[in-house]
């Protein structure tokens, strides 16, 4: 979306149900291979009690929102900040929200908080981005 | 690693090549298929000029590196700031580079320095992350 | 490590409490029997005011990274420069870093930079190596 | 010695050789356990052929002479930079040699070329060192 498009209290969100062969895809590609993601009977002995999935999976879907939806193609992410607050077991359906707290014309930033919720309306990630609209 | 082990400065790091694959993946599982990844001929009319990798695939190295080797297993991944410094591209490679910059005996919490560096040993990523080490 | 899997930014790090003991058997076997390292009533009148430990001793730390860790068996110890930066007391706990800063792959040289921190986080030594690895 | 005291071109040096025992205590003590060092058949197949003691053991030898006879109790040792030359191999008796080269009288500081020579008079370890002597 263009500059002059993007207005403050904007925002937009997608989900996914994280499944078990998407952690088991990230911890490939990421090479983090923590048990607590992959060995249910390691993660059965540790407070999670289950298998998580990763947090910068979750985080990803918001990556999947900034670059597709708000703003979309053709912002470049400069910044992001992340506090894991819950857990996300498999099979969790993630709503990831963005929304735009401000706008700085001059440099054509945009800054939104990200929010990620499961199935059950919890938080299990907030945080905050920057990206730089060019167009 | 038990949080009476972990000193100031200690630091460990992980490398991968990031593959075209990896990019396709990642998109799949995190649902961001913003062309600037997955399109070359879109990439290359853009300042970017060729395909980049999600920066949060990027990140992912550093989950490596905290869930896998410093503070390794059993240490709770609390918070994570990023700044996106420079693209990365197919069949870079990256280095992420974790280092303790802070240890909070009380609250059992880590602070740690994360880099990312390509094969030139140009920052790409930097920022910070805090772990709770229950242990 | 072999050369080839060796990447800018890539770090390791090793912690040890020097104790009393220490200093005694390394005063032993480097003849270094200066008194500031071994005569607590002679130290006291120093501007130190205690004992502290040989640098050079310190300084095995580095070698302990190398020589183990980063980049491990079959590098070769070409050069180190030190600066001693601050004193290290008996009963500290020193943590040695060292981080891949350049590659020569035509050489096959590895420069590091090489770093010591005691338990407060303070520099206590600072200096660089070059190691040559044959494989 | 007193730095009013101290000349351009003195020289003093101190000989040792450097036992098994030296070696296996100084990789306990440092930590450094490289095989090189420790193990006999490990060491038979590199390029060494033998085990050699640790660079760094041989340096404990310059900061013997520095510490105990030129400039000797007082001195502050600030730096030090090494370059190996050859290795130096279990039962080689080794002479460490200190020489004045430059003097700072305002800043009482002083600099001096560092060299270590096995019992053939081969350079095993040159280098140069700078120490503050407030007395």
């Amino acid at each position: 979306m263009k500059f002059e498009n993007l207005k403050l209290g904007m925002c937009d969100s997608i989900s996914k149900t994280i499944t078990g062969k998407d952690v088991d895809s990230f911890a490939e590609i990421s090479l983090d291979t923590n048990p607590i993601h992959l060995n249910e009977e390691y993660a059965s002995k540790t407070i999670f009690k289950k298998r998580i999935a990763h947090g910068i999976l979750t985080t990803g879907l918001i990556s999947a929102v900034l670059g597709t939806k708000l703003p979309g193609e053709g912002a470049i992410y400069l910044s992001q900040d992340i506090k894991f607050l819950a857990p996300v077991y498999l099979n969790d359906t993630i709503t990831a929200t963005v929304k735009i707290i401000e706008l700085n014309e001059e440099k054509r930033k945009v800054t939104v908080s990200t929010i990620c919720t499961n199935q059950e309306g919890k938080e299990v990630l907030s945080g905050k981005a920057i990206l730089l609209q060019k167009f």
